[in-house]
């Protein structure tokens, strides 16, 4: 990461996704061009907004031109490392889990699950979409055998931390957290936690709004 | 919603769920005052944004002396509308959408899960921790008989705009949507739209950072 992009900003990052999903639907369309205008009006913020957003990396297309649709798409695909394949492990496999088995969508981008991993000696066996399903004491010797990009995590909280200090150690660099806390890594392993309760309050506290 | 409140940014709301997690955790530890420098350190955010972010809700406590934990926590429970109850139907009821009826931890907030619905005959009428699975050509007369505060879509892409704009229609006024597309809906009507591919892209984004 050089300087320049250390000082993207976590907002902006956030966006990024956003702008691959829409531009990747207009690509579909057979859109060719568009204007940061159109663009901001389509997604709900500012053409401002999204000239600024593109220059923390390094900005594109010609503004009088617009945007080239499919050009924008892949210098946007390998912002977000699209371009590259990725392994994945899924650690519990109750039913988020299995929803993120069942989800071609992920592979489609290159992220590709290997395995899930589990306790309970019922799902222990079963394959997903051919995804196996592993005892969870062999998470080690899988790890020893298959390189893991990326970790899921949807076991119970009280287990959550635990698993990814174990996935750490055994050299995994990105955790996925769907277990309801924050979990902690080393500033070289990247931690997204996925707090599906927080989005669910936010609409709670939308349909508040009148609380003072 | 008074004007005031209008100015609340997407950012200070979308922090808020954040804060009632900690706040929380402190309380069932124990802990009954924090400053706003310790509560920072445990957040990762800065003291003067969590009292610039609390003092867009009119601020709380006394400085000198840090936050009560326990009244915080209750005024950001109240913030986020978790002291009232709202009844939940849930679109879809493969792995998501029974994950989403499988956990404990909405209900232990007030979100009740009235129902599941779904157009697959091997499901309609199951049940999934007593909460029964029904068909979606019932939508109608179920949103007639039982008020329904919040729907979650759990439905494949393609179905997700239709059944949203049928549950308005019944008067459903909260989208959670995890379809992956943006669904619309009318100024009244609160849509979050959860987009899990977002967050994993941002995962393979900071793995990348290197790509200047």
């Amino acid at each position: 990461m050089s300087k320049e992009n250390k000082r993207v900003s976590e907002a902006v990052i956030r966006r990024m996704p956003k702008y691959y999903r829409y531009l990747k639907e207009m690509k579909a369309s057979g859109i060719k061009r568009i204007s940061s205008r159109e663009l901001s009006k389509k997604m709900g913020l500012t053409a401002s907004q999204i000239r600024q957003d593109f220059n923390c990396f390094g900005g594109f297309g010609q503004q009088g031109y617009g945007y080239n649709v499919e050009e924008l798409c892949d210098e946007i695909q390998k912002i977000l490392g699209l371009h590259k394949e990725y392994n994945m492990i899924v650690i519990g496999a109750g039913n988020l889990g299995q929803a993120l088995a069942n989800y071609s969508g992920f592979e489609q981008e290159g992220f590709n699950i290997k395995a899930l991993f589990d306790i309970n000696p019922r799902l222990v066996g079963i394959s997903i979409r051919g995804i196996p399903i592993l005892d969870i004491d062999h998470i080690e010797g899988f790890l020893s055998q298959c390189e893991v990009h990326i970790a899921a995590i949807c076991t119970p909280k009280k287990t959550a931390q635990e698993m990814v200090d174990r996935l750490i150690e055994c050299g995994v660099k990105a955790i996925w957290n769907f277990a309801p806390i924050d979990v902690n890594a080393p500033d070289d392993v990247v931690v997204e936690n996925v707090h599906l309760s927080d989005t669910l309050y936010t609409i709670s506290l939308r349909m508040n709004e009148d609380y003072n």
